[in-house]
């Protein structure tokens, strides 16, 4: 399907890691993707190599969930961008690792 | 603020441009920042230089809008990533340029 997905189950969140599975993908990967079922109760943290329109995506599709956070290389950590939960507020960094 | 926002008004959709006034920023920001109020009952289409997390949470922001669409520039075009409207279906590329 052009891309894969890697789940990880932690305490308070679940990060999904996603791969292409081609060096070049297109935007109609958009319409047949089915990306993994999780808790909505907890959170989601987004991981992969990949154009900015597959992280829009994904943090579209994740909406219901507790809140959706995007791993970056540059912080060393996943930056919430959108959420319901105490305790995880929009702009903070999340270091993962630990549960 | 560290991010400034430029507004083009098309048909169906409204264009924000936004630049970062800094070549390194954080994602507090994301605390502080505060988008130009649109048109809900177009879509919104985002184009700029900067980290996903700021792609994300301003996708997030928009989310009550007909649709939004993030500019690639290896594409030419935005791509569709959610939608409520009709003609405007994830996954599709919107060239821009014209109404």
């Amino acid at each position: 399907m052009g891309i894969s997905f890697n789940v990880i189950e932690k305490k308070d969140y679940t990060v999904i890691e996603f791969k292409l599975e081609e060096a070049i993908i297109e935007p109609n990967l958009l319409k047949i993707i089915e990306p993994p079922k999780v808790d909505a109760s907890k959170g989601v943290v987004l991981s992969g190599r990949g154009p900015i329109w597959i992280y829009c995506f994904l943090v579209h599709y994740y909406h219901p969930t507790a809140f959706v956070a995007t791993f970056d290389p540059r912080l060393g950590g996943a930056v919430v961008v959108e959420s319901h939960k105490k305790g995880f507020n929009v702009g903070e960094v999340i270091k993962l690792g630990g549960d």
